[in-house]
């Protein structure tokens, strides 16, 4: 039985995977980039995803997809409530997004208009580390208060980003955090991976992420 | 293909139920108290357990399942440190304990000379839920700096909790929390929780919380 099972998840993987590449043909042919983040419940996604809209060059025309295991629409009112266009994807109590949730949520966005598409996957950093959706990126939130320690103990979300952005670093002066010790956690994991610090709080460090993350919106455009 | 792996899953949380049931019995037996700590990444589950730990009656004998994602010994270490029993339980990439994973722990730890199992969970707010493990309280941490929203975001994971230990209130000055907010989402869910609102680095509503857990080892006693 344990056998069977797992030949079963691998099928819906393949079949995941595969939608993915198809969400990403479809982007690119649209000139659209698109952006993966996940993050531990509370580490300021939704927040950090604000800014970074209102930090963006006005136009720049962005989309969000809100991935909850919930039937709320908190966040994607938040995103109207700047004038972007966000659609709520419900997992129904699943731990992630998945591609056919997301391709299901692009189609519900008008693709000739848009330079960018943020995904914001479910708050968890287990579960989505092992789902492809047919983002051009990925990248991990992590906030200060969450501790130093998280690449250790939860490594897979790592490994597949290429943005980490460290958040509420306006809570430093409160909280023990080794931010060498972090990096070095990630690094281990993923060399390659561009760091930022900021807080979404006071707005310090937005602009230097903003502005690396408008040159790859415009790389694909 | 839909239907047969839905079947599979339930058959596995049938088993899953019912060596939950013989964990408990087997505890019962031995007059031992067990709490399954559930919490997002960094909320403080393992800080709090050793702020527990040291403020329960120093005759009151613990032991500590530490549930990890990866085979790190960071959280059972510092359990270690404070003279008490830990097991480190590593799920293998998976998102929460099962009470097979709970079960194997136990049978590593002496039950005859032990009065209280403490089990942390993954860090995880979703997948916990799902899965019992025996023991006789489940509760959930929560953190000053994740937000007053979580229980509208997350709410299975609030629906079959007993107490809920709100901590970090050492840093309410610097963050935005609707205490109200979040407590009304809980108690609209499950209003039988208990609330506890502490800080395990100032040591703020420790003993409350303690005193009220030391009541509930001792009634298995």
């Amino acid at each position: 039985m344990t056998t069977k099972r797992i030949e079963i998840v691998q099928d819906i993987l393949n079949v995941n995977d595969q939608i993915a590449e198809e969400t990403n043909a479809l982007l690119h042919s649209k000139h659209i980039f698109s952006l993966n983040i996940m993050a531990s419940p509370g580490a300021g996604k939704t927040s950090l995803i604000l800014k970074t809209l209102q930090a963006l060059p006005p136009d720049m025309r962005a989309a969000v997809l809100e991935g909850d295991t919930a039937p709320v629409t908190i966040d994607a009112e938040k995103v109207h409530g700047i004038g972007v266009p966000a659609i709520q994807i419900n997992t129904g109590g699943d731990c992630h997004l998945n591609a056919n949730l997301v391709k299901k949520g692009i189609q519900a966005l008008d693709l000739d208009n848009l330079d960018f598409i943020i995904v914001e996957n479910v708050g968890n950093l287990i579960c989505p580390a092992a789902w492809k959706l047919g983002t051009d990126m990925n990248m991990v939130i992590a906030s200060i208060p969450e501790g130093d320690d998280k690449p250790y103990k939860y490594p897979n979300i790592y490994r597949g980003i290429q943005a980490l952005v460290l958040n509420k670093i306006d809570l430093k002066p409160y909280v023990d955090f080794n931010v060498p010790y972090f990096k070095e956690g990630i690094t281990a994991l993923n060399p390659n991976v561009e760091f930022f610090e900021v807080s979404s709080k006071t707005g310090e460090g937005i602009p230097a992420w903003a502005e690396w993350l408008r040159k790859k919106i415009e790389s694909v455009a």
